[in-house]
């Protein structure tokens, strides 16, 4: 290692992610191991639950730097532009196994050589920004840690295949695990103690199904939310359905909702869907009851329902994690656009939005529906099937905004130095 | 018979009932059977579910007058003073099963005598009157046809007691079934295909824990609820966890609530919480998803969770049944004076209400509370353990109004002939 004053860096892209069968419940805090039922427990395993998370990625993402440079004396971190504390175990974890995996770097354009006995010695510098509102409830710490250990593999010129990598995102948020990649993903829960057999494999990638349509709506919330670690372990330790969930429930949900993705969208939605509600089920079955849904999450679910009803084959599913906002997936756009000409007319902007922050993301599906500014919104006809009695129902405020996305695709490394988020000559936060 | 225009009329009135351990799903539909796991079950019976419930009386009540004549030209009723059909199965029922065990009636007086035979040739006319609001949600239909079984089985001086006329109860409204007595009440399933071992017996009476109080918010809803009627058979036939509470859970929780009942009020308001949440979760696990509770419902929920909390012990237990509106048991009237006082300052009444109407029922609660009008209201201390920044978290407006009560007597006959809802000339409502 030559000790010129140069910083190393990498800067990385991984997308959100939503699950579409519900991850709720660790067999072990520390590792972030889910639980099975068929494996033989130690006593300090937390006795049972869930298993894997096929899901969905979406085009909303976390963008990471991480550089390393002997000019840094110390591992430091900034989310968002804030610098934050790396001394969590979570951290910590991520940090010394990606650091053990290290193997020679060398750039010869910059004159930089480090030898991978050198990594245990030099420090890291790590930027990390979400451009999506971190109030989104868009699991941002899941596409965080995938990112943080995509970019530090990458950087350090660690040779595991993605699937490896994912069991040193899941130590840092178990969702997680399954960002590494795009598309359809599953998170196989494993039986070895160490964690080792729990990663993830991709089913299909973005491209296997690209005309479904995700539409985010933004909820509005008054209550503080149960942090989704704190739910799980009260769930574990309280609900007397999240044993039957994890044994009886979802391995078999697992495998139907393989087969469905094979573009089988109306089994995709019910699997969704009931899973989603099956989730909610165990948080109100847990002592104190976790409520992460509102009347807002209720009603855009009987909205869908009834739509789906009325057609006789589900058009749309819906899913909800630990928090009120809606993950709709349209089968294909011009269901999307139905849609959301649907949510606009339930849930229409105050007068004095723009439209463009109302209706984020891919804005060509407002164009389909017709809708150019707030002012459209109003005329927008009553969707149907609605009595005119409930007509006057609307709900203007109940709905920060919504997102239109698709499934994303897996973390890629940004070789332009310019998207960095920090500078290459300081190391610091540009 | 004598052939005189005589009207022979019989009053009884009967208090709602509120279940603590929730029935529901039925194994029969027309006989009205709850369904356990232990039985042979017949193909046509639905697969599974529940059995009893322990429940508490409250003072809010109907009132029903029955009355016969040879003046009748058919079976006529009238609920809330509007004419209604007696046509459905239920009623029939209910109507065919008292008919088939009446007895000579002779009342010297009024110089009328019918006998036994003579039941089947007379018709009967009805008027009820319930004297809490309908939309309170507190199973009106419960005490309606338990006070019709009970005041038809005194005019047609029937000899069984208050067990078998709650197996006739029963088939008008499952919940009836409980409301022949007062107090704490267990509806043992039965395993008979008649249902005629599908009764209930009394566990206490009002007297044996009689310093319990009652408080109900009534919540203000703009959704349009499910039946539950209709939810119970969407549960049955899909949610995947209905079973296993039929079978693992109600069972175990039955038999600790029955212990619990010799005044363990902490065992009884953790059953009583527990078992309504999973209620819901059931529901909330059925396809379509059921959703009985709002966000309002929701938020009683947490204030006196986090106040159990803080007091380290259970003073408050709440419950939900197919509706927003909680039902609050307070452990005794020191407790209801701070419930209500802390529900007064979370949901104050808008400012033109009359507090009378706000607070209905033993208003000395609210005395105690040191309330005389709404401007008192305002005034009203901070709960404790509230943190200055949600000081401004007042719901106004989210709760119609709150009933004050107790746990109650069973059903009575009124004599005086001045509380009957039926003119003793012409057998039509006053």
């Amino acid at each position: 290692m030559n000790q010129k004053k140069w910083v190393l860096m990498a800067t990385a892209q991984t997308p959100t992610n939503i699950a579409v069968i519900k991850y709720w419940g660790k067999r072990d805090e520390t590792l972030i191991l889910t639980i099975t039922a068929a494996i033989g427990m130690r006593p300090w395993f937390y006795p049972l639950m869930i298993s894997v998370s096929p899901l969905i990625q979406t085009t909303f993402c976390t963008t990471t730097t991480v550089a390393v440079s002997p000019l840094f004396h110390q591992d430091r971190m900034w989310l968002n532009g804030k610098e934050m504390s790396l001394s969590g175990i979570r951290y910590q974890n991520c940090l010394r196994e990606i650091r053990s995996r290290a193997n020679d770097v060398e750039d010869e354009k910059k004159g930089i050589k480090i030898e991978k006995k050198d990594w245990e010695k030099l420090h890291v510098h790590i930027a990390s920004y979400n451009n999506f509102p971190t109030a989104a409830g868009l699991a941002s710490s899941a596409a965080g840690f995938a990112c943080l250990v995509f970019a530090l593999a990458k950087l350090m010129n660690v040779k595991d295949d993605e699937g490896k990598l994912s069991t040193i995102a899941r130590q840092g948020s178990g969702s997680a695990c399954r960002s590494l990649f795009g598309g359809f993903v599953k998170w196989i829960t494993g039986n070895k103690e160490d964690g080792s057999d729990s990663f993830s494999v991709q089913l299909a990638d973005e491209k296997h199904w690209d005309d479904l349509v995700i539409i985010i709506a933004v909820v509005s919330s008054r209550q503080k939310e149960t942090s989704s670690t704190t739910g799980m372990r009260e769930s574990v330790e309280t609900s007397m359905f999240i044993e039957h969930r994890a044994k009886d429930v979802v391995p078999q949900r697992i495998i139907q909702m393989e087969e469905a993705i094979t573009r089988d969208f109306p089994s995709v939605a019910r699997l969704t869907c009931a899973d989603s509600n099956q989730f909610h089920a165990v948080c109100l079955d847990t002592c104190p009851p976790i409520f992460y849904m509102n009347d807002t999450s209720h009603r855009i679910i009987s909205y869908v329902e009834k739509w789906n009803r009325s057609e006789g084959t589900p058009q749309v599913a819906y899913t909800f994690d630990a928090g009120p906002n809606a993950v709709l997936i349209a089968r294909n756009r011009n269901i999307a656009t139905q849609l959301l000409q649907r949510l606009l007319f339930y849930f229409p902007p105050p007068l004095d939005t723009d439209l463009n922050s109302y209706v984020l993301g891919d804005a060509s599906i407002l164009k389909d529906v017709g809708i150019q500014s707030v002012k459209d919104v109003e005329y927008l006809p009553q969707p149907p099937g609605i009595s005119n009695n409930n007509a006057s129902l609307k709900y203007k405020g109940d709905v920060n905004y919504f997102i239109c996305t698709k499934p994303g695709r897996g973390p890629v490394l940004l070789s332009d130095e310019s998207q960095a988020l920090l500078n290459a000559e300081t190391g610091l936060p540009k």
